[in-house]
């Protein structure tokens, strides 16, 4: 057992620490420690100036000039080539579009395609609801079957499956516990029986080294909202490897995903390239967000990210041992930095009255049900104080009983 | 024949405008005559402003709170009620979402399931290519058959199929020649032999009086950008009539469609209402510029806005009539108003160039090829001194021929 931490050496590694000049890059309330990046991301600062120049010059302005004159037309391209940096792909085999969710289903529906006479679709039990649900659809759609299993039962169910293995999907860190996949061996075991993989990297883009390239990955999908921080409901992006773009093909034949959208020709043909995963016209103003928010990540390597995210979690749960104890809480998140994304789950019976209490404190988790408060650790802003400072904040609600109050018991919409 | 009209007849009219304060809520750049709010509506001057407090306060202090404090959450059917308004639908039939590619996709396989067994899409040869793309990816998806007609022949086409019709779909307002469809009638039609319809609104909401419950409308799409004035690539919209609402299902089915989004529940259950057709997380900056957008048609009488919107083009075609005779140009729209929409499409062999020549000189219409170009009359904003001015500017470049100058001939990607 180590000796206990202090503030003033958590203190001396934000000093020491390489990524910390990237915390200017972003507009932080004052008196708020923010913890919930992995759900919506920080504002950038120069975000403000870039979307007030699209509304009021392009916009305003150019009218619909600014399709060519402010380089509107080409912008999921452009962006989804500097996504394509961080996550381990070429420029051309990634575009911004539509949400998250919209890419899953035109992905599962390209891979059942790309494998004829293959039904099985290879889920996971705890999969963020929405792969579930939009892979459970494509299912009933497509006559295929969705197969849910645990984590540790995957690469047995990819075996058991073999020859009917479409397609596996899988979000490449679990949105509630943090669970880190191996994006590299899932892979190859699907490749082994002639399926594909579909990764949602939700989770790990813009936190973490993703090799999509160098893990042989055929299709991917991911949001824009979370480490990459392009704004509430940000337009989401889709990776097609080079190696089936020629022949994947998007359900929602959508004009912009036409081989020259402005040709206005009566038959639909694909786009040669990655386009053909386009459907209808790019919301811009969303698109400019998201692009001027990626210049945070300007000269940031991404194994240093990962390294600062893995010792920021790590911190987390020591904190969290060595000061809340008794309090009931449990740890539902990997405790090997290795097997965890940049996030930690913790559980407790009253998970969300406390997460209210800890939010009216201005530490801002969230809280997932049933019973899992959830905290994201953005390396590009958050600090090593601030876990100290969280945790302490935590003790305080739990040594004060205050989640006790009935206006941290009562649920809202969104939590 | 009326005796020639004069600039200072149609100042006069401007004086008499009821609609004239309207433009008063828009930001209009100097020295440009703006025809082409059919493609990208215009700025209304309250948007900026809206957009960087949703920036800057929602998104930048408030954070992950502002999903509940903001009113993020119900955006969507906020927006949607506030369009049903100007749609002749009721409040809970219409949500804000998606492109109106996508939003075509998810109603043409609802349709497709409402009416089990039936095979037949039926479209226009000339409707807007994505719808058809859309339509036709849809009916290799489901192997249905897609049928295109002229539109003279759709009503003896819906008898043809009969009992095989599961779905009409048409845009209400044709994209290039104007062409205003009979919604009763057609639907009647439809329904006649037990099919569905689902109109396509891009080219009539917001500009005409569209009545979909009186007319008994199935399903409906629609976009935000165009005469809602809501942004580049703005949010769309779709609506489903309340009698179709516990069946239909969409085939995209993500948790903002769930009837608990966020209970993470794994198995899919359909919201009761309109929510269903939600997909992914709305994107909040382009809502907000949408929502914002909507107050320009406070007070606003979608007759009277219908009325000047014939009166303008009626002014335009008599106008090129008049001004324009022997330079080549034919009229592709409806010459009786009651057939046309806001717009009016000249035909000539050198359209495009014709079209970068008039856009140099302040005129923006647009080109769609191969010949057309085309005048959208958006009547909050654009005054009968406009027309007076654009057709006088037109004849000049005609005059002149400097759109035989090679800048104007060579193409750009978008026009």
């Amino acid at each position: 057992m180590n000796p206990p931490l202090t503030r003033s050496q958590l203190a001396q590694l934000d000093h020491d620490d390489p990524l910390a000049p990237c915390r200017e890059r972003f507009l932080l309330p004052e008196g708020v420690i923010y913890l919930d990046g992995n759900s919506l991301g920080a504002l950038v600062k120069t975000v403000p100036a870039r979307v007030q120049q699209a509304v009021v010059q392009e916009w305003g302005q150019g009218l619909i000039r600014s399709w060519n004159d402010a380089g509107w037309y080409p912008a999921p391209q452009r962006i989804g080539a500097a996504i394509a940096a961080l996550i381990g792909a070429q420029a051309h085999e990634v575009v911004a579009c539509d949400s998250t969710s919209v890419n899953l289903f035109k992905v599962l529906i390209g891979a059942l395609q790309l494998r004829p006479g293959r039904r099985v679709i290879l889920g996971e039990l705890g999969n963020f609801p929405t792969d579930m649900y939009v892979a459970s659809g494509v299912a009933e759609l497509m006559g295929a079957e969705l197969r849910c299993v645990a984590p540790d039962e995957l690469e047995q169910a990819i075996a058991q499956a073999g020859d009917a293995l479409a397609v596996v999907t899988l979000t490449h860190v679990n949105y509630k516990t943090g669970r880190l996949y191996d994006m590299a061996g899932i892979t190859a075991a699907a490749h082994r029986v002639g399926g594909l993989v579909a990764w949602d990297l939700a989770h790990s883009a813009g936190t973490l080294p993703v090799q999509l390239n160098a893990c042989a990955v055929d299709l991917a999908v991911g949001c824009g909202y979370k480490y990459l921080n392009g704004g509430p409901g940000a337009p989401a992006f889709v990776y097609v490897a080079e190696q089936h773009l020629a022949q994947v093909r998007s359900p929602i034949a959508g004009w912009h995903g036409h081989a020259q959208p402005f040709a206005f020709t009566q038959g639909y043909e694909p786009h040669p390239g990655i386009d053909r995963m386009l459907v209808g016209t790019a919301p811009q103003l969303a698109m400019v967000a998201l692009e001027e928010a990626l210049s945070a990540f300007q000269g940031v390597e991404m194994a240093q990210l990962r390294r600062k995210g893995m010792a920021l979690g790590d911190l987390f749960i020591r904190l969290v041992d060595e000061q809340l104890a008794g309090h009931g809480f449990g740890v539902a998140s990997p405790r090997d930095a290795a097997q965890r994304g940049s996030q930690v789950a913790l559980t407790h019976e009253h998970g969300y009255a406390i997460m209210q209490a800890l939010i009216a404190r201005g530490v801002i988790g969230d809280f997932r049900a049933p019973d899992i408060l959830r905290f994201g650790f953005a390396g590009l802003y958050v600090r090593y104080v601030d876990i100290w400072d969280a945790v302490a904040t935590l003790k305080a609600v739990m040594d004060s009983a205050e989640w006790r109050q009935p206006a941290f018991m009562a649920r809202k919409a969104v939590t």
